[in-house]
């Protein structure tokens, strides 16, 4: 790997030193120290700040260069015509790493500054993330520079999704949605100008990241469209990659410049190359969140054959329309000795048809009979279990069968419910429990003919 | 308007009875009569039950024959077979409407049964909805036949949405979610079978109702098509129909077949004649909900340019692409003065754009700024206002701001925002104060051009 590539000091720093951190609780500075402490980060941590001896119950170092130990990362959070300066320090310190927050560079026409600070990364081979940006975030090693109000954004749960941000705004508000989706976190990386380390770099990173299952990333621009290109070549056979590319239309695309200055290039030639490299492409922050929770579920489907188990005919009907009217997906024909068994265990009220109306006051047992019998039935590849906790019958215990048959299936099993408080907190469980949970067929449906396209993909690669 | 369509006594009835009210708490009969004893129904209530003197503290009556007072309407819920004898015992008794809860008809074969008490209605005039239904829900005159478990189903308040669903489930999930939305009920109807009174009938109910504002509906056949298109082509011109027609695929008309005996017909068709007459067309659950709440905020553009207010420039550009992306919406072009002013009054870091990025730091007094001078601009005719409460400047005071902009602002103004917690509080405070709030700029977009849309068909028709 390319050493500039290599984001392991950042990510799994045995040192951090803020560059910036101050006493004064409404600072940057001193939010990201104390998120550091607050996180429970377990190597050591150097304040850097010219004016204090002690900053949160830390010893301060006037410069970097006063600090004796190694330093693995340098987390920059000082006005910006100051931070030349801070970098050529660290290069000097020996910094491995540094995570450049502060903006005020060529996202506001100050290209000479930002220029300023490549050299200097590229002169020490500083492994330099920014600036503009939010930083990262690791679920594991416990580094966490964002400077975030804690109170305003749940924190997800570790697990394989590793998120690519180049915008702060747009990457906090997805963490914040990954924790109440119930998505598993790795790492996260709001990258910003992309002065050094670039998109490229960071998917080179996560590409070989055992912790990293699957890849979500939001991008305004490409920078290194060659390389870009090589690597997404190589990176699906590995992992899945879900993208938002924004600035897709003129509108966006002058958005998009003024946001961190990027270059949005012809959108319809940088989505088939997606497509090409078997990508998953995303119009919104709620279909990337979709496809991620598909992804981070793990289960690949045999074929694109779905079976529809619900207690709502007219949800099964919008259901039915969606595989329909879905390039790749079909209605699955159960085999024969399914329909009879499943003719002879169900009440006479349900039509044994795909999609399996259990009517509104099926119970646990119906859920559970229904589920056993399409999840061994060898014509059905994926189950759509559509649930709507306002009907009589369905309570916890449906939550309860659900979740056990998904621990147990080899098959991708989805469900989809629609409601308020009643419904919500059953979801909560679902996903507690593992199972990807939808609010809308339509939802539900692209993500299953996501889940089919990359496996197709892989197949074929 | 033809007697047979009149469902007054239905919905603002002086007298109920309740055929198969029992005294078991677990029986729909019983559930019924002590929802309207709960909503605070102030008519007169008949339990009709042959085996008991009293139900619920209600005297009990043998047979609907043996009340001596007229009956407005009959909620019957007692097994199929026994529904022609209540039935023809109703229009003895001079009943004028009738609701038939009870399933076990067509939709499970029993065709001719059905039949038999479509007869029945038209010899007497019963205005009968159903059977095979979850029944009606007036807000004002708290009718409420509905047989479902409180406390998995929030209420919504009162407003003027009418919402009518051939399905009896996804009425109840749509009344949940509408509750959990802000947006207020009017009137619901779930009609199940249509073996009488049929979506035509109802439609132009809705039409002459002084308190039905927007029309939402879900439907699975149509079976009158020509009354049907007749009946659409003057509606739209009164007021606003979102429509969700299950059975666009050949899968989904299967679906829909075997769950409520509708012959779906061909979609391509009847999406023709929808869009010919001005209803605004949905393809799932959330797509009628977006379109609902945005026609219940009753503000109508003036134009198709879109001023977009943003704390998160990557949102802002997701956005700016999807109004690109549209058919009809565009980016304003903000007039020199309000620009002139903007320039004054920001802080340099924010460009002077649309989407107009007001960075990660804004707080109440830049939104107000903001909002002021694009909704002053005459060159702007809609404004959509992300708020990102991940950042550190989004908070209530925000909130506050955008509420008091919408009440005195002329033109149509929502806001996305997206995340958990302390974000869902911030949109309940939104949506409390009469913003609709939507959870992605996809479904905000869609829902601004919806509006734009039926303005457009209003001015031509």
């Amino acid at each position: 790997m390319d050493k500039k590539a290599d984001l392991t000091p950042m990510m799994k720093p045995r040192s951090v030193a803020i560059i910036g951190a101050s006493r004064d609780p409404h600072k940057v500075g001193n939010v990201i120290l104390q998120n550091y402490i607050s996180a429970g980060y377990e190597g050591k941590l150097y304040p850097v700040n010219l004016n204090a001896n002690e900053v949160l119950g830390y010893k301060a170092y006037k410069s970097i260069l006063d600090i004796k130990e190694a330093v693995d990362l340098a987390v920059i959070a000082i006005p910006a015509p100051a931070v030349p300066g801070a970098l050529e320090q660290c290069g000097k310190a020996k910094v491995r790493s540094a995570v450049v927050v502060s903006g005020g560079f060529a996202e506001v026409g100050e290209v000479e500054l930002q220029d300023k600070i490549t050299e200097i990364a590229e002169k020490y081979k500083i492994a330099m993330v920014g600036p503009n940006c939010l930083g990262v975030m690791d679920m594991r090693s416990k580094v966490d520079t964002l400077f975030l109000p804690t109170k305003k954004i749940s924190k997800p749960k570790v697990g394989f999704v590793s998120f690519v941000s180049q915008s702060g705004a747009v990457g906090s508000t997805v963490l914040d949605v990954i924790a109440g989706e119930g998505i598993g976190l790795s790492k996260f990386i709001s990258y910003g100008n992309a002065a050094y380390i670039d998109e490229v770099d960071i998917l080179e990173y996560l590409m070989n990241d055992p912790e990293t299952k699957v890849i979500v990333l939001y991008i305004e621009g490409i920078k290194r469209g060659k390389e870009f290109v090589e690597l997404a070549r190589k990176i699906t056979k590995i992992k899945p990659v879900v993208v938002l590319k924004a600035g897709r239309t003129s509108a966006g695309t002058a958005a998009a410049h003024s946001h961190t200055a990027s270059l949005a290039g012809d959108y319809a030639v940088q989505e088939a190359i997606f497509r090409q490299f078997g990508f998953t492409v995303a119009n919104d922050i709620s279909e990337l969140l979709y496809y991620a929770k598909i992804f981070a579920s793990e289960v690949k489907p045999k074929g694109n054959r779905v079976g529809v188990i619900t207690n709502g005919g007219g949800a099964g009907v919008i259901t039915a329309d969606e595989i329909g009217s879905s390039k790749h997906l079909r209605m699955a024909e159960y085999s024969p000795s399914v329909k009879k068994s499943l003719r002879r265990i169900m009440p006479s009220l349900v039509n044994i048809t795909n999609p399996l109306d259990l009517a509104g006051d099926a119970d646990a047992g119906r859920y559970m009979d229904a589920m056993n019998a399409l999840g061994s039935d060898p014509e059905v590849d994926m189950l759509l279990v559509i649930i709507l906790y306002q009907t009589p019958g369905a309570d916890p215990g449906v939550t309860r069968e659900v979740i056990q048959k998904k621990i147990t299936l080899s098959k991708p099993l989805l469900v989809v419910t629609v409601g308020t408080d009643y419904t919500l907190r059953q979801a909560k469980l679902l996903e507690d429990g593992g199972v990807p949970v939808y609010d809308s067929p339509i939802s539900a449906v692209s993500s299953l003919e996501a889940l089919f396209e990359y496996a197709e993909y892989k197949k074929r690669h």
